[in-house]
């Protein structure tokens, strides 16, 4: 069976991402191998995910690690939670040696690497994705944190796992609507820089969405692969960075919007790569054929749930966008597939085109059933 | 008139820190010439603090910086102020090229430098410590977070300001008490590795003790320099850092015991190492002369108030120090003056000997008139 290991090399972190089916089973191991001091290991999870995988995951420990259960959800990723669990950890007598397992998907992942970037001023923690988004997306990077009132993951550090392991099959226990979420993610990777990626996720669609293992680990690790590129040249997003936002700035508007509680996060960002697309192609920055494709695509691991907005709000919703620096507004749009570019002057004009027009697709009944 | 700047070069940080009398007045020219990009400032500050020298500090800036109010006192040194603070800043609309100012005492500091590291994943910020004990220690290193139920500073990260502009003049409208707790900093830096501080401490205390500006200058230019040696070699406090906790292991359970109410953080710690002193004494690690010289000269900068604990519940309170790796307590033990070392062997039976004599100590009538 495939496995295969990404290096993530940063100016302030060096770590590998493992991508093989049935690796859960071997985490206890591996991580011995990693830490042979043995140090004391918390395991943070929601129940549902240690109720069908936590006994695989556990198992290769000699030492059994301790259990700290968060409740799935968004509205669960804030501050109150992480102070709740940092005092679970005082507690239970952790110290600057234990490690953090963050078992989950991409909520458990961002805020179980706060818990460690924050608890003594900073813990070593691994990721054990569990989800599409965060095995392909979210548990790379560092990037780390919790939702205030204000905005989405406003709160956070930049802080690097110890090691990375994904386990495509475990993607096999979640539900369907989740998988294809995630794969968003992998179709984002793809428009922004790697065509091949693109093409393989247009050609194989039945086999990834049938969870094919094979098929499963190549998509993860060539997402992986293109996202440790562009954060080994520019970990901090001041620049090249930000172009793995594509479809996020409409896409955070729209979670704003319907208050996170209609889409899941990979198909917002679907929903944003649409609209982005059609900025795109108005421009005349993309042929349409290319804009088309892109589309096509998309909507292939659709269905693209419905959602209820205003677009004038959203428009107005995008200004609270993190990359924006001293009041400058900045967008990422595809040029072609495998070319995402940042630009600066996207106009209110050109957004409010384009979230029109994406609410008028939204009511289309068969982008729903596509 | 005296000024000084000392260089902090560190793996991850290179700034300045400014120590001037009357430097206040400058901060809003020195910040231009730092950022010539004219960033949004936001002045984090107590009300006190700002009541005295708010004028003086904004006066120097063109355009006016929002003010963001915190009220005093270590019971506010939580995350919860901190999740408002982050509310705030949003609702202010500060952005990623947003720069926070710090100004006030260590708990402020400490709080404004986390509000600084986790909003947005991380935005940039000044100090301007307004305390002795800031001046002298807290506002340098990177050190910042917040306190727990569970203990002091449990959370955090470490994040270094793009600059300190430390004002010896301010310190003179402080009260006498926590200027005399703040210059117990400055007696541990000479401990710990600079004799000729030391010494200066014991010649000019009149001088000192009486805000002579040129004297406080050199007092706190000199721990800074010792302190930013220490944190250059070993910033995240693997090793060498560690030395800085002299007088913190029992000054921490000290403060625990007595809920934070009862004494400042600087005295705390002058017990703490008088205690340190005494366990060295007793193992023969220091001259009786060299011990009984650091403990004139701690107590020549008292009088050290009071305080209610029992003996045994100190000693427990010592085994919750962050400094603890996989169940080993460290403790830093003067060796002699300008000679620390770090530890791992100090047994309950000796804490249990020093705490029992500090509690004598402190039960002493003429310690608290010393």
């Amino acid at each position: 069976m495939s496995s295969t290991t990404i290096p993530v090399r940063t100016a302030s972190a060096s770590y590998d991402v493992v991508i093989a089916p049935n690796l859960l089973a071997s985490i206890g191991d591996r991580l011995a191998t990693l830490l042979p001091t043995n140090p004391r290991a918390f395991i943070v999870t929601s129940p549902e995910i240690y109720g069908l995988h936590g006994h695989t995951l556990t198992h290769s420990f000699v030492t059994q690690p301790t259990i700290l259960e968060v409740p799935p959800g968004e509205e669960h990723k804030r501050l109150s939670t992480v102070e709740r669990l940092l005092e679970e950890l005082a507690q239970h007598g952790a110290d600057r040696d234990s490690i953090l397992i963050a078992f989950g998907g991409g909520v458990l992942g961002d805020m179980t690497g706060f818990l460690a970037a924050t608890y003594m001023r900073g813990i070593r923690y691994i990721q054990v994705p569990t989800t599409a988004l965060a095995q392909i997306d979210s548990s790379i990077g560092g990037k780390t944190g919790v939702n205030l009132a204000a905005g989405k993951n406003l709160a956070g550090a930049f802080y690097h796992p110890l090691a990375v392991f994904a386990d495509p099959a475990v993607l096999t226990t979640l539900p369907a609507t989740e998988l294809r979420a995630g794969l968003q993610e992998a179709i984002k990777a793809g428009i922004i820089r790697d065509r091949a990626l693109f093409d393989y996720l247009d050609t194989n669609s039945a086999a990834i969405l049938a969870c094919d293992p094979e098929s499963l680990t190549h998509v993860i690790a060539e997402s992986v692969r293109m996202k440790a590129t562009v954060v080994a040249n520019d970990e901090r997003e001041h620049g090249e960075r930000m172009l793995l936002n594509l479809g996020h700035t409409l896409g955070h508007a729209i979670e704003a919007a319907t208050h996170y509680t209609q889409l899941l996060h990979g198909e917002a960002v679907a929903w944003g790569m649409l609209a982005a697309s059609a900025i795109a192609k108005r421009r005349g920055l993309i042929t349409i054929a290319e804009h088309d494709r892109i589309e096509r695509v998309i909507l292939a691991y659709g269905p693209l749930k419905r959602f209820q907005a205003d677009p004038a709000q959203l428009v107005t919703l995008t200004a609270k966008d993190k990359k924006n620096r001293s009041g400058a507004r900045s967008f990422i749009l595809p040029r072609g597939i495998g070319d995402a570019v940042v630009v600066k002057d996207v106009t209110v004009e050109e957004l409010t085109f384009t979230a029109e027009r994406m609410m008028a697709m939204v009511a289309r009944q068969d982008v729903a059933h596509a």
